[in-house]
C-alpha cells in the first residue's frame, strides 16, 4: 500500500488540530512532524487533553520547517502568516507538496487581497503556482498539483450549492444565508466567541461583504459566462461546529433540480443528496456535504450542510491530498458523523 | 389609576404561562382566574416551580369559564380548540373583552384555514368579529376592539420588517429566513423539541409553506396595491426563546431605509431601530422588537429580532390589551431584556 | 414614598450591568451616575445594545467619583481595584453609603487575602468598617451599615444551605459541588469562557481551594462553636447564568430538615423552600434562592439554586441597599424568573 | 485476519445506533443484520439521516431473530424487553454469542430487580449465565464468556473510580455526583429531554436511589470485604453526550493516589490517567475513560469522564466483544475524540 509522510504547520490552531485528528486514522498518510509558533515545545496533549496518548510528537518551532523532508506539508495558519511560511519553505528547497488551508493563496489576482481582505499581498508571485482545491470541481487539476490552496469554509458550502445552478444557467442571482459555529473563529478568545454573549444568540456580520465571495466569484467565473450576483448574509450561530447554508433564487418553473444535482455529483463520494433541506447535525464530525432542495413554482432554495473544520477546512485538505497522491478522494474520510 | 381584571385560559401552555408572568408586574391589570384543560386542579407552582410563591391561583377547569366576570380574558390554546372556547364564552354571555393568542381567529376568510392550516373552520361567523392585533399598524382599530386576534410570532416579525417596504413600494419580492427557538413549538415533548436532536443543530421546516404567510398576505393587502411575494424559509434553532429574521430584497439604489423606518415607527415605543442587523439576545425576555438594516447598491437586508413568547405572543396580547383599556401601549412592558 | 439616588461604578462589567438593570425597575432607587474605567465616555447602549433606549446616562471616568453626591454608590469592580476606589471615595469626603460587590472588603483579617487570594491587601484599615452582607443572616447589622461588603456568589449559595445545619449542629463536614455559568467569569474573553471549549463541556477548577471558602468560614464562625470542614468542588457548566449547588453530609437519622429550614427562613421573603432538589432554571433571572433537600437514613443532600448575578451579586446588593434605606428587603426584587 | 459477523437488535435506539456506528469502522467485525420493533422495515438512513449512505441494511422485525446465524448479537433494548428477547433467542437455538447492553441481565439476584427497578424479573434462570462486562476488571471472565451483560453508564464511571479505592481499602464511604447528557434518556421524547426545559438547566433525579447502585455494590463486593457506602446524586446536564462524575471521600493523609491508579490501570489501553480532574469533552465521541484526582490533606476527589453511549454502552460492548473473540480489547476503539 502506498504511504506518505505528512507534516502539519499550525498544529495548535483548530484547522491544524483537525488535520492531525483526521490523519491519525488515515490508512496511507503517516503523521510526521508538527509545527507551531507560540506553542512550540509543547505536546498536543498539553494543548488538547482530549488527544492524550494519541499524538506522540512534540511541536517544533517554525524555523525547523527548513529541514522537513515530508512528502507533503499541510499548513493551517492565519491570514498573511501563511504566504510567508510557504515562501520560506519553497526558498529553503522543500521538495514535497504543499497544501495551504489558509486564504493567502486562493486568489489569482493580488489586488483582490486589498479589496476583500484589506491587506497588500507580499508574495504575489506565489499566487499562480497554487491550484484552487474545491475537490468536486477541479479533480484533474488537483491530481497534478504540487501546491494547493484549500477553499474557505463558507466558499465551499456556497459553491457546492451554486455551481450546478450557474453551470446550467438556472439563475444568476442568489440570496445566501450561512450560519457558522464558533470554531470558525479560531482558537483565540475574542468577544465574538465569548460564551456569555454567544450562547442562545444569533447575529450577522460582514453582511454582503464577506471575503469568501472573492474566491467564489473567481471560481464560478470558470464555469459559465453567467456572472452571478450573490447576496451573502453570514451568521454566527450558538453551536461549535458546522455550517448550515440556504441559497434562494428564482428559476424557470420546470427546472429539474433533482436531475441537475444528481448529474453534478454523480462521481462525488462525499456529497450526499436528498429531497428537502438537510439538517446541520447530519454532517457534524464527518467529511460529508449534505445537499437538498425545495422548489415551489419559480422559486427554490438549496440547503447545504458541512462541517466547517472538515469539508470546510482540514477534511477537504485531506481529500485533496488523496487526489494529489493518487488514491481515492474519500480515503480515510468515510466515517459517518457522530449522529447525536 | 384605572385597573381591570384579567383571566387567562390555557395557563399551562407556554403562551398562557408568559401572559401570567407579564401580568404579575403589570400596574393596571389584576390577574383573576386561570383555566386549563388537563392541568385543571393544579397550581402554577406545580407546573412551573419557577413560579413558586408568585401565583396563588389554582387552575380551574374549562367548563367554569361560563361564569367568569373578568374585564378581559386572554386565551392561549391550540389550533381549533381556541375558536370553540371563544364561541362557548360568547354564547355563555361573557360581557368582557376577548384576546385570543392562537391562530383560529386571525384570518377573515374561513377557506384560508383549509388552504394554510389544513382544517375546516367550525365557527366562520366569528372571524369578522375579531380585530387583527398587530399593534403598531392597527392602533385605532384595536382601541375600539372588544374581540382581538393576536398575530403569530413569525407573522409579527415579518410584518414589522416588510410593512414599511410595501407601504412605500420599495419592493414586492422578499426572501425571508426566520430562526425560531424551541419554545415556539409549545410545551408538549415531541421529536422536534427533543434535546438530543435539537442541541447544536439547525434545520428548516415548512419551507415556502408556513401557515403564518396567510395572515401576513392578508394584513399587507390593506397597506398598498403592491401584492408582495414572500419566499419564507422557517428554521429551527438551538435555543429556547426568540425569533431572529432576515428579509432580503432588491430596491432602488437611492432607497433611504433609515428615514423610511424611522417614519414608520416614530410613534412606536416598543420598536428599537438601529443601523446594522440586531442580535437575537438583545430582545430575549423583553417586549422590544429590534430592527436594523444593511444596504449595498440595489440590494438590502432587514433584520428583526423579537422574543417569540412576548412580542410574538403574550407580550403583544398585553400591548393590545393596554390599547383596548385606554392606557399607553407599553404599560408594564418596558423592562429591558435580561441581557446575558 | 422614600426615594434615593444610586450611582454604579464598574458599569461595563457584568455585576455593574446587572445592578443597573435591576435598578431600572426599582420603585425607590433612582439611577444617578454611572462610572467605568476603559469604557468611560460610552453609553450603556453601545456596550450592551440590549439596553438600547433604557439607560440615558453616559459612563463617566473614575476620577469624577470624587464629586458624586448620591445617597449610595454600588461598586462592581475587579479584585484589588475595588478597595482602592473605596479608599479614594472615602478620602474625597463622600457622604453616602457604599456597597461593594467585589471581594476586597469581605474578610476581616488582611492576612486571609494573602492566603486565599494571593495578594497583599493595600487598605487593611478599611476591613473593619464594612458589614458583611449576607442579607438573610445579618439583617440588623445591615440596617445600621453605611459600608457594606456584598458576599460572593458561591459563598452565598453555600451559606444559605449550610448555615441552618451548622447553627443546629447537624453536621460539621460537608462535601459541596457548585456548578456555575460563564457569567461568573466576567465580561473579559478568556480561554475558560471561549464558546468552543465551554459548549457541551463540564470542568472543575480550584478544587478544595476556592477563595470563597475564606468568607464562608469567617461567617459560619459567628454562628456556632462547631468548626465545619467544607470540601468544595467548583465546577464550570455549559450555561451563562446561575449556580446550582449540592451539599452532602451525614446526620442523625431523625434530623428534621423540613422544620430546620422552615424555621431558619421563616422571615426571608426571597428564599423558597421545597422538598427535593431544586432545578437551576427555577431561579435564573430572579432574586429568589430555591433550597430543597433529600434525606435517606443518616445521609442527606441539600440543593440550592441562585442566579449568580442576582442573589450572587447585584441582586443581593440591592436587597442589602433596601435594608440600609429602611424599606422591605425584597423591594424591586419580587419578579418571578423568566421560566423558559 | 480473524473476522466475525455481528447483528444489532434495537437498531433504532441510541445504544443500537451507536453500536452500528462503531462497528462500521471496526476492522474485524462485519455488520450483519439489524432488528427493530416499531421501526422494522425502515432503513437507518430514514431514522438517522446522518447515516445516509453508510448503512445499507433495512431493519428487520424482531421475529426474524430466530434464524439469525451471526457470530454475535448485540442487544440495545429497554428494561424488561431485553431479557425476553434473549430468552427467545436462546430457545430458538441461537449458536452465537450474546451481548446485552440493557440492564436486564446484570444482576445475579432476581430480587434486586424488584428492589432497584421495581419489576419482577421474568427470566431469573438467565441471570447466572451472563458475565458482567466491566472490561477493565473482569477480562478473564469476559474472554471465556458466551453471554455478556454490559454495565450501565453511571455504573461504569463509578466503578472505574471507586474500584482501586475499595480494593486498596482507601475508603468505604463515597459521595458521588454524576452529570449525564440527554442521550442517556434515550430516543423517546419526554418532559425530561424537552429542549425548552433542559437547555441552560441542571437538575437532580433519583437522589440516593439510582438503580445502577445495585450492580455497583454487586461488583465491588467481589473485590474486597470492605462494604462501601455510596451516596449518589445523579444530575441531568444541558448537553447531549457524556458523563462527568466526581467521587469525594476521606482517606489517610499519605494515600498515594497516583501510584494506586497507575497500578490499577497499567494494562488498560482505554483508560487515560492524569493529575487533576478531567474535563467532559476530552472523551466525548471516543471510547476513552479519563480519570484524574485532587487530594488535600485527608480528603480527595476523583474525577471520571466517559462518553455515556461509548464506554457507558455500545463502546464497552465492543470492547467486550473484542475480548470474547480473542483480539485486543481496544480494536476499533482507539480514535481520539472529536475534540471541539
Amino acid at each position: 500500500m502506498k504511504t506518505w509522510n505528512v507534516s502539519v504547520v499550525g498544529a495548535s490552531g483548530y484547522t491544524g488540530l483537525e488535520a492531525i485528528r483526521l490523519l491519525l486514522s488515515h490508512p496511507n498518510a503517516k503523521l510526521n512532524r508538527l509545527y507551531a509558533d507560540r506553542s512550540a515545545g509543547k505536546t498536543m496533549d498539553e494543548l488538547y487533553p482530549a488527544l492524550a496518548g494519541c499524538v506522540p510528537q512534540t511541536l517544533l518551532p517554525m524555523d525547523e520547517l527548513g529541514n522537513d523532508n515530508s512528502d507533503v506539508i499541510i499548513l493551517g495558519l492565519p491570514h498573511g502568516v501563511s504566504a510567508e511560511a510557504v515562501n520560506n519553505l519553497i526558498k529553503a528547497g522543500f521538495k514535497g507538496k504543499i497544501i495551504d488551508i489558509g486564504s493567502d493563496l486562493r486568489l489569482k489576482k493580488a489586488s483582490l487581497y486589498e479589496e476583500y481582505f484589506g491587506y497588500t499581498h507580499q508574495y504575489p508571485e506565489l499566487l499562480e503556482k497554487f491550484v484552487y482545491g474545491l475537490t468536486e470541481f477541479y479533480p484533474e487539476d488537483i491530481k497534478k498539483a504540487d501546491y494547493l490552496a484549500n477553499p474557505g469554509c463558507f466558499a465551499t458550502a456556497m459553491q457546492l450549492a451554486i455551481w450546478p445552478l450557474v453551470k446550467n444557467k438556472v439563475s444568476d442571482d442568489f440570496t445566501v444565508t450561512g450560519i457558522t459555529g464558533s470554531s470558525g473563529s479560531g482558537a483565540k478568545a475574542t468577544n465574538g466567541t465569548h460564551f456569555s454573549s454567544r450562547f442562545g444568540n444569533v447575529s450577522a456580520y460582514k453582511v454582503f461583504e464577506h471575503q469568501h465571495l472573492a474566491e467564489v466569484y473567481q471560481s464560478l467565473g470558470r464555469v459559465s459566462d453567467v456572472k452571478p450576483e450573490i447576496h451573502f448574509i453570514p451568521v454566527s450561530g450558538p453551536f461549535v461546529r458546522g455550517i448550515w447554508m440556504t441559497i434562494a433564487f428564482s428559476c424557470a418553473e420546470n427546472t429539474d433540480l433533482n436531475t441537475l444535482y444528481h448529474e453534478a455529483y454523480a462521481h462525488s463520494p462525499l456529497i450526499r443528496l436528498q429531497e428537502g433541506i438537510p439538517q446541520l447535525k447530519t454532517v457534524v464530525g464527518s467529511a460529508y456535504s449534505d445537499i437538498g432542495w425545495v422548489k415551489k413554482g419559480n422559486h427554490a432554495v438549496i440547503g447545504v450542510a458541512i462541517d466547517n473544520l472538515i469539508k470546510g477546512a482540514a477534511g477537504q485538505a485531506i481529500q485533496n491530498m488523496n487526489l494529489m497522491f493518487g488514491v481515492a478522494e474519500d480515503t480515510g474520510l468515510t466515517n459517518p458523523p457522530i449522529v447525536l
